[in-house]
């Protein structure tokens, strides 16, 4: 029995960045998600893999406590290449193969159809509805996007949009899906189209968490963790979904309080994930080190 | 006597934003900084006038707590214009009329060198210098500077810097002094050259606050206040140092803890200070209004 369905894709990324490069990397919003979302609870990643995916990429999720069920394996895999400039603030695209993940048509194995905890990762949002049609009672569906859906797929994605609790995307995509530089209105108008929470990401500058009660916005500041390394910011926005939703499958809590806390657990982990390449940090990260930065981030913010 | 010795200009300013525009506006680090502490302690400015400066702003100031003993009236006023385009986030520089501001040579009245608090607003670093060597026995000195200053004084902006107790600047400006797009190391790089404390103003993303106690960094993230209208953010930066330095003046209190909540009463002003062009919110703001939006970034933070 899986605890969360991550919806997502498994990669192969060639990357560059100031610090070093990589290739075939293992990568992908679904790998990132759910090895972050593992810290907490058991996912189980929905995606499709090519025959070519190493079998030490493999072996990195199946040691962890991760699903690998709803996984098909079929042709060559998703591959993606792209550099990151001095200011690694924004990926830089060099290559996108869609290779299998364009015959992409999910099936989820019947243990996964019960879950109750739901993480849409950054795919087409055709899928993304296909996969969340087959979730008989879930309790919470958190959603993930990208600039490229914006402009592609605009009509499709505001339909997924209206069936999930949560929203949850950068702070350049909210101003590019409302149309607006404000992203105090960008919530608003996201709150409009149904979700209970929108999170909007803002990389180094934290996160900001907003929802509606009794027709009043409230609002959550999260700090950003003050890093001193960024090697790789590649995964770090599925890692802090990973992280989001996980820890509040954990506790099955979905008071404003704790989803507060889980915003900064999602932080603490997209954090260490930009210390190193691909999965290198976080392959190497212990409760005991997620704990003292949640409390760090609690203590950089007292006054 | 007064609290808090106040360096900048005062400007005549010709400004538009998407919300409107506004012409010979009071404007100038000096009148905005002083405005802003204010509201906490009695400041005296420190600057260079025209005798075109309409009555009816000098008026704005005098109705206040605010000394202008310290103010030199010459020539023509100090100009400038400048818009901001859809994104709020960088002022287009249209005119810059130096005017009488440069042959500003200030002479400080008596009991202005006496004062205990110094806020360096922005202006030429040799000004700043100028000001400090007239200082008697300060307590605090706070130093505020910019992009122009950095690319064009360099040298003699190091020179201030290595003899003040707060340096107050942007992230862009902090990237571009140090060399570095890390916001962490640029404090560390700040921190070496001999200020106790460094504040990176990142406007709509709140601020940080950098210390170094015993050889080992200290960390405070102060939330930006989630603004839905920012018709003009000009003089923010400057309302914000004086919010808090108008703080520390007024509670007489320089220990981290207070300092921390000295970025807030910042941040407060500044906000404030946003929502209409020139002085325009803060002529109306009540203490009532600061407090409690002090008291709702507490509420945004807590997790």
């Amino acid at each position: 029995m899986v605890d969360i369905v991550i919806l997502g894709t498994i990669g192969l990324d060639d990357i560059e960045t100031p610090f070093g490069k990589v290739k075939e990397a293992l990568g992908g919003s679904g790998t990132y998600a759910a090895y972050a979302s593992s810290f907490f609870a058991k996912p189980g990643i929905v995606s499709i893999a090519g025959e070519d995916l190493p079998k030490r990429h493999i072996d990195v999720l199946k040691k962890r406590n991760i699903s690998m069920d709803g996984i098909e394996i079929k042709g060559r895999n998703f591959r993606w290449g792209g550099f990151y400039e001095f200011d690694m603030n924004e990926a830089k695209t060099l290559k996108t193969e869609l290779n299998s993940l364009a015959d992409f048509d999910p099936e989820l194995p019947a243990d996964y159809k019960k879950a109750k905890y739901v993480f849409l990762g950054n795919v087409d949002p055709t899928i993304q509805l296909k996969v969340l049609g087959q979730i008989e009672k879930p309790e919470l569906i958190v959603m993930d996007t990208m600039n490229f859906w914006i402009s592609s797929r605009k009509e499709e994605l505001i339909k997924a949009i209206k069936k999930v609790d949560v929203l949850v995307l950068n702070d350049s995509e909210a101003r590019q899906l409302f149309g607006t530089v404000n992203l105090v209105n960008a919530a608003d108008m996201a709150l409009d189209l149904g979700p209970k929470a929108v999170i909007i990401k803002k990389g180094e500058h934290g996160a900001l968490l907003f929802f509606r009660e009794d027709g009043k916005r409230k609002h959550f500041s999260a700090p950003g963790y003050p890093l001193e390394v960024v090697k790789d910011p590649t995964g770090c926005g599925d890692s802090f979904g990973g992280g989001f939703i996980g820890h509040l499958a954990k506790t099955k809590n979905l008071s404003e309080a704790n989803m507060r806390k889980a915003v900064i657990y999602g932080s603490v982990i997209a954090s260490f994930n930009a210390e190193d390449f691909s999965l290198e940090r976080q392959k190497k990260l212990t409760w005991g080190e997620i704990e003292r930065r949640f409390h760090e981030l609690r203590e950089i913010r007292e006054f």
